[in-house]
């Protein structure tokens, strides 16, 4: 099946690799009894805190819990993939609010942002918090639509074990 | 590229069909503004009601919300896919509890669950609710691990769409 | 946060369990140096053969190639995910072929068959091999709809590893 | 449920919006029956050439055939979400090939790259030609991993729209 310009492939066919796979583990947080730790800049204003859940490497997806003070917001970014949040408390204004043709989510609301969803303004006008679960990376930029981060599962794990001290 | 043993080719070559695409939409739904409406028999016991918050039709993923009185409980089923909860009140026993091996969920908890994961005893000691999201249908399964059912999106939409009078 | 009805919970919290993952590992297969196996009835009919490429644990996902014979044809079964095929080789009648309201593909040709896709009649009228990638299990039925059998990525992993030995 | 700081919210509340939804349509392209358009630079180099099979919306998945004429190459990318490739005629080598420490496939390799992966170097040896289906978009790189483009199965769509004439 192979070309005859290709003499070399008797002596460098590779190996085939063969994974016996076991089933994934299923996984538990108390969410209450773990520290909140701070949002980064450039990413977050305004004192947003937040606990990584859950990463699946396989996918790219994770889910985090998040609580927001009055008058904080996020950076400008695309979610690559879907997204599917919860406001648990409080109100968050997506996409610049219901006033500017996104919306205005109040306690107890559910959203789903699909794939390229671009979330330019992202606002909470009062104490607010909400989980969120999001299928691969988020895609932060600047207002010309340029690259400032692409910070998916990995990066964000990173981030977390060194806040948390479990990476020394 | 065909054989010759096929000479009817000529004649019943199918049509290319290419379809353009637009981006999905997003969703919200305030969640305290939609009604409860009961889970049926023989999914649930003791008077658990849902919110079906979502669907997507291609991958197969959906999202609900749960109200569990005291005493209730799911029946045995598998997880075809993986799904994740957040209990956001009370307490939920899950593959009977941590005094048997499973876990014990407080409010605020979050649970993976993988794919493949089988629930037999799925129950809520005191008044409990949970949102959770799926990947694929539930498998509902007898004692022997016979089927019962396979409810996917499709089928939960025709439930919900039922219950709350959306489809005559 | 929790009901006054719960006074075990100081007692019985439950240890957070939180995992530090690693990046998923990249594979490969020289497709044709792994030996055919047969695909096991009521599955299959008429000797047609496969070789597991790859499962992803974590999605439920799974990846196959397959030789059918002329005449041979698989059991009526529902894709309980999304699927996506190359025809490599030969004419593949699904859903009864394009006489009947199905596809009639020809080397080289690719479907997608979306998730609850019904396939009652999938016949291969010459000597014919395909690839398919696959979200979920497949769901085997009856011709009145009842359930034969639910084979996902776990239950075709331990028939791969049962008929290539690996598995003792 | 709401905090006594937000007042507004009587008048306010959105409406909820919630989509009945059908399930999603299948598909067929018959390959050999469709025209190659050229991969564009920067993304490729020396006449590779491609159809787009399939585009997915929701999860942002797509799927391309591809010609890969002796000597081409793709520029470094990463692989947001996993993919997974069948070369169907010739020789890849992904990652600079096995003799540094990547792969190295004939014809017929199958070959699963996961989320994250980093292809600095996939270079056509021979005439070569692969079928590979992606989730999320390819993250093209410059040599000190800085952003070129990102591109996903919208802007992949609208490229292929435009080459065939389908857009006007």
């Amino acid at each position: 099946m192979v070309s005859s310009a290709d003499t070399s492939r008797a002596n460098s066919l590779p190996e085939t690799t063969y994974f016996t796979k076991p089933p994934v583990d299923g996984e538990f947080v108390q969410v209450d009894k773990i520290a909140w730790q701070p949002m980064p800049e450039p990413f977050a204003h305004g004192g947003i805190c937040w606990k990584l859940l859950h990463v699946s490497p396989e996918l790219g997806s994770w889910t985090a819990y998040f609580k927001c003070p009055a008058g904080s917001h996020f950076s400008a970014h695309i979610h690559i993939g879907p997204g599917e949040y919860l406001l648990t408390k409080g109100k968050m204004e997506v996409r610049g609010g219901i006033e500017n043709g996104g919306e205005t989510a109040y306690e107890l609301g559910y959203g789903y942002e699909p794939s390229s969803a671009r979330h330019d303004h992202t606002y909470f006008p009062i104490d607010s918090e909400f989980y969120m679960s999001f299928v691969g990376p988020l895609h932060w930029i600047h207002e010309d639509g340029s690259t400032v981060a692409v910070t998916g599962w990995k990066e964000l794990q990173d981030v977390w074990l060194q806040q948390t001290g479990i990476a020394a």
